[in-house]
């Protein structure tokens, strides 16, 4: 039986670390406020940001929604960043991905003001965290990952870490996190040969393919901890599975973070903290 | 015996490509100009400029040299930045690190125009290494090992590739062009354990740690590709060593660069290319 290392309590000691902030910035003129910027009525979309807004609510930050419809031009999309970069009352901003098809995420998110970047989406976030500068965010779901091996005891310094997956939202920030944190990191993909045993040679596990349960039993074994990033709605079975066959891996490892209940129940929690660094920084 | 990966007939190679470039936009009125940004008189920064020259001259690029006191005060050298910035006769900038140790290096680095950052030194460069968006430049040094590789006809998608050194000069950007060639990367450093088990599961080895001979055989099995990038003095053996020890790893290997002669030949060609790349732009 492996340890399951649920997302809640890291997400409530975070919490419980920001409230005292929150109210010491309110206390000072200051309320802190997030902007979420959403363009259609994307399902994820909009179970993500039933999320973040009960999660500010408990920490005691505000929420402007801008939501924007499906058929949103570019120019009404970098009016609506720019607007938020404007707008003083305004510390961090959420912008939801992947866009309609038909709009330059790339152009968008490059317009957000750096100090607005709350979930690490502009150059100089990402220039941030591959160079350890300090510039910008981390994305929250990459944070997530190290605050939950936090709130655990889990060492990365000195272990050998895979992370399977090399996406901007999280394979490569998770790696350069990983290696700060002093790990050895590989980084596998869609061209990786013997995965499963590179996998196998890791001490800590960070799945981020995207794929439903795609990764099985054949990668893991005894003492390793897995940090399962995945959220897919698998149709056979009705719910939602991580990248991780569970079932059959559970039973191997160590520890091992559920889906759902997992690293997403921590993301909003992060979210919050960096809303409320950014608010801090006008003291 | 291991294959010799020398650098001269890579730079000879660049060198040939970029000559026809380089006259092509002196016909359209455009000299492609570097700027020599050094401050002090440092041995390693001298030979590294004596080259560059020489290489530029070839290719059909001028040189402009800004060469401060080793006493220059921070404000001397922004204000040389910002002239060359400034200064639209010039299309590229070297900047000599690491700067004396009582200036701002980081400052000055991220002063610098970002379309004239030749040798990837900027934050905006480094978000475009990391995220593959194709902003700025990659330091040159990273850029020469997959000059090499190419040249070479060294294949690094599916390979295993272990980069030693974790420096944002080297280390961090060579993992990341070796990733985004489709290689499965592991970067160990100075808190790696079971650094030569490791290295000896890849097939692509690249040495920067900056210690003079400091990875030994016990690190190499045969059929792997190593790329030497350390360029060291040792005073023992009075003479530029890499940080492979050559004489006992060459002759389990299948391919090595040697020192120096290797690697440390391509940089101011590629520099070049930048350079010329860079006055392309303006047309």
């Amino acid at each position: 039986m492996a340890k399951l290392l649920k997302g809640a309590p890291v997400a409530a000691a975070l919490t419980g670390e920001l409230i005292p902030r929150a109210e010491a910035l309110k206390r000072s003129g200051i309320t802190p406020c997030l902007a979420i910027l959403r363009v259609g009525e994307r399902t994820d979309d909009l179970a993500y940001e039933r999320g973040a807004l009960k999660r500010c609510e408990s920490v005691g930050i505000a929420v402007r929604r801008f939501v924007l419809p499906g058929t949103a031009t570019q120019s009404c999309l970098m009016d609506t960043v720019e607007e938020i970069n404007q707008d003083d009352s305004i510390h961090g901003c959420l912008l939801f991905r992947p866009l309609p098809k038909m709009l330059d995420e790339e152009s968008a998110c490059a317009a957000l003001a750096p100090r607005k970047d709350a979930d690490g989406i502009t150059p100089a976030s990402m220039a941030g965290i591959y160079s350890g500068f300090g510039i910008g965010y981390a994305p929250c779901t990459a944070q997530a990952c190290m605050e939950l091996l936090r709130y655990y005891g889990i060492e990365a310094a000195g272990k050998r870490a895979a992370v399977i997956g090399r996406s901007l939202v999280i394979g490569r920030p998770v790696a350069q996190l990983l290696m700060a944190a002093d790990a050895t990191v590989t980084v596998c993909h869609t061209k990786t040969r013997n995965l499963p045993e590179l996998v196998r040679e890791a001490d800590l596990v960070v799945a981020a393919t995207g794929r439903a349960e795609a990764i099985g039993p054949e990668c893991f074994r005894e003492g390793q901890v897995v940090l399962d990033v995945g959220i897919n709605w698998s149709e056979a079975r009705q719910k939602l599975v991580g990248d991780v066959d569970f079932e059959s891996v559970e039973p191997l490892v160590a520890a091992i973070s559920p889906v759902p209940n997992g690293v997403g129940s921590v993301t909003a929690a992060v979210l919050c903290k960096h809303v409320i660094e950014s608010a801090e920084r006008l003291r």
